[in-house]
């Protein structure tokens, strides 16, 4: 049987023009900051941007925003609450202060629920902290969520990459679009990453160097967009993968 | 009903000295690279150690130790091979190259038959590398191994000390004995973490300092000892949390 859900997800979403699911192989590469940076860029070019924390695993755009004590307001489904110029949800709102995790069935309800009463407004784009790596949770969003198209993101480490390399092929064999890779905290100049993605055929989006700010940053979002890694993702936010919306959908 | 296992797994696990259970809150702190570290070690200063890869959101530890063609011998139950002086045991010996993940209760189900069949020597020590977080593999191995004991790697970072109270919480509520935290990745000289980890009444093990020689060192167990990461964790071995076992389980 068809979760009825499902149809609900399909209708929630419909206003939304594109839905980037930032992502990566294993956790620790930074993926929560580019999600969080990539969403505040594109708010301050005057998109209609929302940003949805459903990684479960650790959960940390809340912390990465400042978010103090918006709530979400229950209106025929959730209204998300607007939080630094963005329309904000996460995870964290019906988990907060509760150590004791959810078992894997109890996870996949929680983000389909999540999915399913949520109500954002007609959006420009939708930015998703996806969990890490290739669990049961996002083989549920990627069954759910029709339009999702991952950005994937790295560090120069080949331990990371390594795990990337299976996510990439997961979302070939499963059709997802791949918008491209980003290497976060590149402390050289090799481009060994950058050539593997591209071995892959997959655009390879950019580098963004290590930047310490970036720590002191965290809850002051004015002082994440003048992070190094801030400026790299507005310029990525500027070429064609992002802005124009030219990356077939068919790929 | 009891599954049958457990008690099998209790057998299994009966001549080994310490189970140390190197953890994480999230991903990508260095978990791998010192539950790695910790093995060769302690196998170095005489002691008869295996390391078992049940982190299967992204197995490292092969990697980081170079495993090239060794393979696991069938004989009432499961041998593991000799890896550079170290039992070697990881889930990738029956995942390789394997792109599609495991559903949750497969996973589970999967580290429950290796924990059953793995047929270990009399250990001093047995070093996991977990899976991150605390997810269902997780909350299944305190379940099943009796006398885990948590070694718990953090970075420098806010965010990745969020996760580690989380993970601390769920432990001392599930009485679990928590050797302490070590402080991967450092840059800086704050003491942020290491107090913090005190106030929690948490052994603070040490600082590793970031050191980029560890990512070239990435399949040479020789090379690997002689990283800052390295020599900090022998001198953690030295210590009395872990050389002298005089850590109270019962705390």
């Amino acid at each position: 049987m068809v979760d009825p859900r499902t149809s609900v997800i399909d209708e929630r979403l419909r206003k939304i023009g594109r839905i980037i699911a930032v992502s990566s192989g294993k956790g620790g590469v930074g993926k929560s900051l580019v999600a969080t940076a990539l969403a505040l860029a594109l708010a301050r070019k005057g998109c209609k941007v929302g940003l949805f924390d459903l990684d479960f695993t650790s959960p940390s755009t809340h912390i990465i925003l400042g978010v103090k004590d918006a709530q979400p307001k229950e209106e025929k489904g959730i209204v998300p609450p607007v939080v630094k110029g963005l329309e904000y949800m996460s995870l964290i709102y019906y988990s907060r202060d509760n150590a004791t995790p959810l078992r894997g069935a109890d996870v996949s309800n929680a983000l389909i629920e999540l999915l399913a009463v949520t109500r954002w407004s007609k959006l420009d784009f939708l930015v998703i902290d996806m969990p890490p790596g290739i669990g049961d949770a996002v083989l549920d969003l990627i069954r759910l969520v029709k339009r999702i198209e991952f950005l994937i993101v790295t560090t120069s480490s080949q331990l990371a990459f390594e795990t990337v390399k299976k996510l990439v092929s997961l979302l070939k064999d499963l059709k997802v679009p791949i918008i491209g890779v980003v290497e976060n905290m590149k402390m050289n100049r090799a481009k060994g990453i950058q050539q593997q993605t591209k071995k892959f055929g997959i655009a390879f989006l950019g580098e963004i160097p290590y930047d310490p700010k970036v720590e002191e940053a965290i809850g002051d979002e004015t002082k994440l967009l003048n992070t190094a890694l801030a400026q790299k993702i507005k310029e990525i936010t500027m070429s064609n993968y992002i802005r124009e919306g030219l990356y077939p959908q068919s790929a």
